[in-house]
């Protein structure tokens, strides 16, 4: 029964995705006699919890009724009072919880309080599906840097490009989509140099159906070798771009760049290359709780030594092309022995009619 | 009804895979009262066809019932009687047919002595599925050439080794068994000289359970660089060891090759390499109706670029090594633009724990 009532808080949870950031995807039921008497959902960032709609939202009297709530109620004064004294006011006598609140400072207060209030609370419900929704949440919640998404799309012979570069298009309409929809649930995108170089991408997101928000651009440029007439610097976008370079860049080019209303983030030089563990710590302070790093070779491979990816997905067309020297989606020194390599887990496939989806998170190591 | 009895007919068919090379997989199932009476399908060369072992099972008069045979029965004298002419016999008033024959010079001949027995025939039921479990001999009956199918195995990013040719392992042990059954089931496997040198492997089939045959194992290799101590020409096997080579092969190599018992074809060179479309043909003389090529970069961009390919399936483990030098399963010189890219159609997808398999066809331009 318990099963039951949270995956439907789970499902309610998830239509808040996109908007939330940087808070947490809740959803919420009240349940009485078996039945249904409410649903919420933390719809946006700055509104009311998933708690307080599905408590607005009763279409019966709440009295004996159970709560079933993907995350701990909150225990704190922020943008709204805490969830955990209002629903203590109603009549609810038993609140069900997918997981603790993420955040160590205050886990386990909003139960508490509950609990002081006479509530029976039962918690770890469903508690890796929870997890699942808010891997964002619980990784910036915890850490202050960045969920970081690495996204990669390659032939059925592992190749980003043809040999001569030629990358239009390796996926299908429907896989480019997808990568738009998840574009406009991230905070920011990362791309190289060399991306803006050869593609000159504008890195906004492209959805018809619904309203829909440009990420954060970020450019991670250690030379500062962007051209101030390129795409990602003269977009028509609300969102930032930022340019990442290190000491090695020219101070007049960071100065042009800024001149062009984009930030710019200067991290130590390390191996010649941008610091990217640093500039994850910098993005987190920017309020940056997720980046899709669509990377080129070199990037990829930087930012998987450094540790800094928590997923990946990777979009496999099956197309082949050939070529020795056409890229792929990791390059770098590589690693040098098979049972050293870098290990996905948690598989999950999709499909776009005809190209596939692989996606995966880090194993712990 | 047509459908549900071929069904049962297909999988009977498939029984026989691995056994019945070069003749096709055939089930067969009779039918009365809307009842299975007897089942069929062809166990291995040489032996009876499905038809006859159908209706030697038997468990009740078969007057008045229906045979539902993937393929159409045979007209002509081969190992065994023709089939036609033995169903004529007995009692069966309906026949219904996955597909015709495939050999363009009998197709049509076993219906004919079927209908004019006065036996009501139906064809094409199911006839995609039943293309499909035929693949291989379909296309060695009508061109004379093996089918052949490529076999790689790559990282999530692309690589089927690392930087320094570590390729232990790659995927997991269930989908290097699988591997095992498709050697099980070709009439021969093909690698490179590069593979030899580089992993001295055996080229066997090794499955525990069941009794498994050895593929032919041809070495492409077309200056006759291979070491006589090499496992594959040493390796205690029922099967054959064809090493090919080109003109530009010293005679007295070839002489020491052939003393270790191997056999070996000399090809016409094409850019200085084996010519494989003219190899294919040879292979197909000597009976070989199926070659699992599992070659290296190389070799593999040779045999799509001459189009010898009749599908692909490749092998992807969740495990990144990056490395820009690190091969991928096709190298070459490679296409110059992603609009002329070889297209895979019919894809289908298999899990072997974490290790996703890809099966595509190669689209007919």
């Amino acid at each position: 029964m318990d099963v039951k009532y949270m995956k439907k808080a789970i499902e309610l949870a998830k239509k808040g995705a996109g908007y939330t950031s940087p808070n947490p995807l809740v959803g919420a039921v009240i349940v009485k006699d078996d039945k249904i008497i409410a649903e919420g959902y933390h719809q946006f960032y700055g509104g009311p919890h998933a708690e307080v709609n599905a408590l607005n939202n009763a279409v019966e009297d709440i009295d004996g009724a159970v709560m079933y709530v993907t995350l701990e109620p909150c225990s704190h004064y922020g943008k709204t009072p805490p969830c955990a004294n209002t629903i203590a006011k109603t009549g609810i006598k038993k609140v069900v919880v997918g997981m603790k609140d993420p955040n160590p400072i205050v886990a386990g207060r909003g139960i508490k309080i509950l609990e002081e209030s006479g509530i029976e609370v039962i918690s770890g419900v469903l508690e890796n599906e929870v997890k699942e929704i808010n891997e964002i949440f619980i990784k910036y919640i915890t850490t202050k840097t960045p969920f970081c998404l690495l996204k990669t799309a390659m032939t059925l012979d592992g190749k980003i490009a043809t040999h001569n570069g030629d990358s239009k298009w390796i996926t299908n309409e429907k896989s480019r989509k997808y990568v738009h929809q998840i574009r406009n649930r991230v905070s920011a995108i990362m791309v190289g140099i060399g991306t803006v170089l050869q593609d000159n991408p504008k890195l906004t997101t492209r959805l018809e159906e619904k309203e829909s928000s440009d990420p954060t651009r970020v450019i991670v440029d250690s030379r500062g070798r962007i051209p101030l007439d390129c795409n990602v610097l003269n977009v028509d976008s609300e969102a930032q771009t930022i340019v990442v370079v290190t000491e090695l860049a020219d101070k007049d080019k960071i100065n042009s760049i800024k001149e062009k209303g984009a930030d710019v983030i200067i991290t130590p030089s390390k191996d010649n290359r941008v610091n990217l563990a640093y500039l994850m710590k910098e993005l987190g302070k920017r309020d940056i709780d997720s980046v899709l790093l669509e990377g080129g070779s070199t990037l990829n491979y930087s930012a998987l030594k450094e540790n800094i990816v928590d997923k990946v997905i990777s979009f496999i067309a099956p197309k082949i092309i050939g070529g020795e020297q056409a890229k792929t989606p990791v390059g770098g020194n590589g690693i040098d022995y098979m049972k050293d390599a870098i290990t996905l887990e948690n598989i999950k496939i999709l499909r776009f009619e005809e190209d596939i989806m692989i996606e995966g998170k880090m194993t712990n190591n």
